[in-house]
């Protein structure tokens, strides 16, 4: 949908008062989200590589040009500005699958005025979702543990298709396995996987006809066995499981979606592994998230792989994040929101990382130590990074997050976390010259 | 989007099993959302107009089946099945903005197996994400009131640019009055609405020049006061007021985003008042939802209007809507998953409405009493209806909406609520056969 016309209206208004009054040097605009986010104790940074290919094909068509026109809002010479234009600013942004944190900046966009403010909306709807999902998949990954295979099951909940597409990328790069969503699966590259419905068994004259026949019809099946009654289905499976073995074949695994999944998984392991099938593997969905995941092993359930779907796709314990994305600094110098609660970063920034993620946020002309985390990634509206190599990304995100300090991979739902993230004494300064703390 | 690809990889591997076994008779499913709702005492039935468009354009393309054929999953001869797939079914559902209830079928879907078994991930996506938000809508306005302007602010948080656009939609179906959204104005025909940004305010060297600035630009200025301290800015709005005034032109409203919004309308009313200008509306925004606008109200707060975003589009209170599609007859008759907790219909329903909505579920070849809610809307899957009208389908659903009984209209939150329907004599034989309760 590579159309400037997504857009909040006010965009439109405010770049036509800066278009009559020639308000159109370059601005920088900082990507952030504000402290604290219920319940997360770290963000993964994502949406950078959709973003940056939406900022490309920022354009109006025609046919927008026309419905402005239709508002009797703009002029006809406005209109013809917005007709040629092109994002031709310069981005500096955070690797995608970063960890970091509320409070720093994630990406900065300086551009002419007009083209920086017009790609606000977009700028966040995009960065918004996929990184609040990668973050909600770190921490339901972090409770699976780095053994576990784990996949994205979302698109049927997911507010969209288009938002399963990010969910699925947005997983995948945290480090999810695979996802459902097979439009995904062609267009990133992902591994798919998927198992059989209730509705499949249901079409057959019984359980044990319905497993023969899809155990028959597909390579690696994974039989699904609570449509009536899951130890009936686990016995079904088991029988399946010897006739295809007299083959030579093979089932791959079974699949548990509802009851109590801990004591019925133990249920069916013993089930599996006293019938001599110890390698079928077992599979857990319903409505998971982190937190059950976590109390189904603490309760000891037994599972090779989590289907998770509607509590990663929507995000569920924090549906949305507050990103935003406000001016910092134009052809003035620094500019700084004041209003309780909202205050902005004084000017350009670079964000420090230091050993054990202990965040320094200082401003451009300040010295910093560790590892600088912004990155320019466009430059004169054109990309300076080959698209991401999203399968090796992941592997590294992985690394990362199974490594995580204890402080940050702590999963108990908190209200109100705090951040290792400092600012500079430039920004300090800047801060107390006004009375007001970020 | 027109892909058959947006699907759970699942319904494909299923749909192969049953393309090799010749189970392909007409099978019907019923999407249906199963009670408890959370904090929902009626939904808003949304999204058919763009599910028949998606069923009317299902279809592989030549890529999605060379993408398919790479995973070594299917024969090639389903694949060229694949390829001339179209969706040839019947579609019977409820009228979009209808008020309706978790445990009743909301639409049924009947098709040759696979096509009815493909299409389920489209259905399910759409249908839950804009019942969503319709039924979040319904309460925001509930909470407003009908006099209130309330405006939908949401593309910023929604989940990607689509969802944007179904959260524009289905708001207004329910009865908003625009959207910032400015690409859905264009496609929807939606009003669309907005002020300015804060970054406007910060673009000149004071907030007075701002707001001078943007009332000579703009023929309808509403003037967004709290960039800095919102009673000074209420008196820079006087002032620009006056000075308008002096050249036969006026400002519309102020908008208020931030601090104890209450509290502040009261003040800035008084002070807009004092000054000679009562016409003069506020606005208020931030977070807003039915619960922050309750006790905005009941706290004396005066608004012409609300702008409502995040907690709108992401329906914050309940970020996904549990709608199942399932499988409830096929040529040998009807068919029940039986899992506890997890029960579905016995057969092919109709909805018949009742005085105060008291709704009864009764099979297809029973009596009912009362209105049928399901109607026939495509056969042979060709549409049987127009394109829905939204703005006179919006006007519709707001009396109704405003003339809800109070049990209905009730917004206290209620983790369990009940829902006035019952089930026919027929559905209850069938369920007691089975001993197991719906």
């Amino acid at each position: 949908m590579p159309s400037g016309l997504f857009t909040d209206l006010y965009e439109l208004t405010m770049a036509h008062s800066y278009f009559r009054r020639g308000l159109n040097q370059p601005a920088t605009f900082a990507y952030f989200v504000r402290a604290p986010v219920p319940h997360r104790r770290f963000l993964l940074f994502a949406g950078l590589d959709p973003l940056l290919s939406a900022l490309q094909n920022f354009r109006f068509a025609e046919e927008d040009l026309a419905y402005l026109d239709s508002l009797d809002l703009f002029s006809q010479d406005f209109l013809d500005f917005l007709g040629r234009l092109r994002f031709t600013g310069e981005v500096w942004a955070m690797a995608e699958g970063e960890v970091c944190f509320p409070g720093e900046p994630l990406l900065l966009v300086t551009a002419p005025r007009i083209e920086a403010q017009l790609v606000e909306t977009l700028v966040l709807n995009i960065l918004n979702y996929e990184t609040l999902v990668a973050s909600k998949a770190a921490r339901i990954l972090l409770a699976a543990g780095p053994e576990a295979m784990v996949v994205d099951f979302s698109p049927r909940r997911d507010h969209s298709p288009e938002a399963a597409l990010h969910a699925a990328r947005a997983s995948f790069l945290a480090g999810f396995h695979a996802t459902s969503n097979t439009l995904a699966g062609k267009l990133y590259g992902i591994p798919v996987a998927g198992t059989m419905a209730h509705s499949y068994v249901l079409s057959f004259p019984d359980e044990l006809s319905a497993f023969r026949a899809f155990a028959e019809d597909h390579p690696q099946p994974v039989l699904l066995i609570d449509t009536y009654d899951p130890l009936e289905g686990a016995r079904n499976a088991v029988r399946v499981a010897q006739e295809l073995q007299a083959k030579g074949k093979r089932i791959v695994g079974v699949r548990l979606d509802s009851g109590d999944l801990a004591a019925l998984s133990r249920e069916v392991r013993r089930i599996l592994d006293e019938a001599g099938f110890p390698e079928i593997r077992i599979f857990v969905s319903g409505d998971l998230d982190e937190y059950r995941i976590l109390e189904f092993r603490e309760r000891g359930g037994v599972a090779w792989g989590y289907g998770v779907g509607t509590r990663l796709g929507v995000s569920w314990d924090l549906p949305a994040l507050g990103g935003v994305y406000k001016l910092v600094e134009d052809e003035k110098g620094p500019r700084m929101k004041t209003s309780p609660g909202k205050i902005t970063l004084p000017g350009r920034c670079q964000v420090w990382r230091r050993e054990g993620f202990r965040d320094l946020v200082a401003l451009d002309e300040e010295a910093g130590e560790g590892q600088p985390l912004l990155r320019r990634v466009m430059a004169g509206g054109e990309r300076l990074l080959p698209p991401l190599n999203l399968p090796q990304r992941r592997e590294e995100v992985r690394q990362t997050l199974f490594s995580l300090p204890p402080e940050l991979a702590d999963l108990r739902p908190h209200a109100n976390p705090s951040y290792p993230v400092q600012i500079s004494p430039g920004i300090a300064a800047q801060l107390a010259s006004t009375g007001l703390k970020l």
